[in-house]
């Protein structure tokens, strides 16, 4: 069998069961970073990679700004965590033909985003490779002895997301389309695909205000829910009239718009849940918005459901972002 | 002007200057691993990245021994940093047509080694890509306060080798040849290859005997022990006729054996500095062989000069494995 005919999380669920227990870890394989437990906080670490024709493509996506997204990936893994990111280490891999300018360009981007945070750049490796990969590894850690799993979801939580959803896969089909925008609509859709900002702060003030499951959305709204789902061993119910679709999407992609918020991807928004009383406490603590869109269900079936503003059921557009497979 | 003009090691260093100054590390950009300051301990990462058809071949490296070595490479930067590897984080990139058996079979090998030193396989990263990409990053720490650098040799200084040199080299060329040897050596050179040994036990032993610099053997030895002087701003002289070559070498590769030896890369032993006294202390107690092949000198050169037994001087056949350069 080919893991194209697997799948991303096939293949994941069957290499992880080759790794023995629990190996004294926190949260091994299957969550956004593994844990442990340090001396005095509980230690956090992550890797992402994004490879050319793959993840990114040179034409939609300036080394300045692949710089910036390759780490911003990995430390919205650390906030979808609840940590704070402290190291990261650089594995850069790129063609003979690369212009050195190009090179420095990708950690100049990745700079900015690591001074930003206070994130120390602790090493790596350079090697040439047909095509450019970057892949990030991350470590951060705790302030306090809680962090946030995907593990956790109960029945009758609230589901809620920082921020809006939709822009960064409107983004990608503007510039890959070479739509032209209002220059407003344009900077916001070009920004939110290109430098994503990871919810770091708002992570950590997740856990202080008492919430425990959250995911980042990488693959998708739908994909990603449908991953707290199955390891919470629960469903979910979005009701597709309140998701936070921001202007520059609905305004420009008409009905496409939902389906862009449900199945687009990359928005690194905090999907999280929690009993209205704690989302409550979380609305007024975190600075940006956060907007409940929908319940978590009884039921072990790791099935999100989408009803519309009269209650009628959606047939979700895409189940996001999977490797090996066709989309 | 283009990456593969500038080289590997150019390219680090102008990378290295946008990252700002120390950043509270112990260890920056440089050296084998990072290193900073923990509650208890020195902490270490590396990560390093396994390119097909840039660092292996899939017709030489079968899938078990590309996971094995994948790691083995990794804990060997945490063994010349004095450290012991408690963590490893997986980025694995595969093209869709690979075999799920031969997926399975690279994360049996590397779990082999892990499982041997007690490595957690804590998370990691798994996506497409046209080429098959392993990059692993082990995190450790050290058992005391010491770490083993390349910036503290001094003239006068002995400079040893753990084990046998040229064996991975040599065993490539047999196995990209198909060159026939008589069974026990053809296993030897096999295993050199595709089943290094990190030296763990005696980077940590090298700490607690006083020795404080060290390299492991990647890019080649005349390659790493410039890295050394580069970083200590002294020189170095070899005489080459003390260089433990293995016999399995010497006996099938005749006057290539030297070559192999001085610039073939790969073997992964701990090449280290430290006054002839404590390399006394070191033979006695470390458990493999230790040899000493010349000394540093003073000349803030960073040059590496080698010495027949005569006393002639010798020109370096080559000067190591760099990326982005033709060798």
């Amino acid at each position: 069998m080919k893991v194209s005919e697997l799948g991303e999380f096939g293949l994941i669920e069957l290499l992880a069961k080759i790794v023995p227990g629990k190996q004294n870890l926190t949260i091994g394989i299957g969550d956004d970073a593994a844990a442990w437990q340090g001396d005095t906080s509980i230690q956090l670490a992550t890797v992402d990679s994004l490879i050319e024709g793959v993840h990114f493509s040179l034409s939609t996506t300036p080394w300045l700004e692949l710089g910036w997204k390759a780490l911003a990936v990995n430390l919205s893994d650390i906030a979808a965590m609840g940590g704070v990111p402290r190291y990261a280490l650089i594995a850069l891999a790129l063609p003979d033909p690369t212009e050195v300018a190009d090179a420095i360009a990708l950690y100049q981007g990745m700079m900015g985003l690591a001074q930003h945070f206070e994130v120390a750049v602790a090493g790596g490796d350079t090697c040439r490779s047909p095509v450019v990969a970057v892949t990030i590894t991350v470590l951060g850690s705790t302030s306090n002895q809680e962090i946030l799993t995907r593990s956790t979801a109960r029945p009758g939580d609230e589901i809620a997301v920082t921020g809006y959803l939709g822009g960064a896969a409107a983004g990608l089909e503007m510039l890959t389309n070479q739509l032209q925008f209002a220059p407003v609509a344009a900077t916001y859709l070009r920004e939110a695909f290109l430098r994503p900002w990871p919810r770091i702060a708002e992570g950590q003030l997740l856990t202080q205000q008492g919430v425990t499951t959250a995911i980042d959305i990488s693959d998708g709204l739908v994909a990603d829910l449908k991953h707290v789902c199955q390891a919470s061993q629960v469903s979910a119910r979005i009701e597709t009239e309140r998701l936070p679709i921001h202007p520059a999407v609905s305004d420009n992609f008409g009905d496409r718009a939902l389906e862009l918020a449900l199945a687009g991807g990359e928005d690194y928004e905090l999907l999280f849940t929690a009993p209205a009383n704690v989302i409550a406490r979380v609305k007024e603590a975190v600075p940006c918005p956060v907007t409940v869109i929908g319940e978590i269900a009884a039921g072990n079936t790791g099935e999100v459901s989408l009803v519309d503003q009269e209650g009628n059921p959606l047939r979700p557009p895409t189940t996001g972002w999977e490797h090996f497979t066709a989309r």
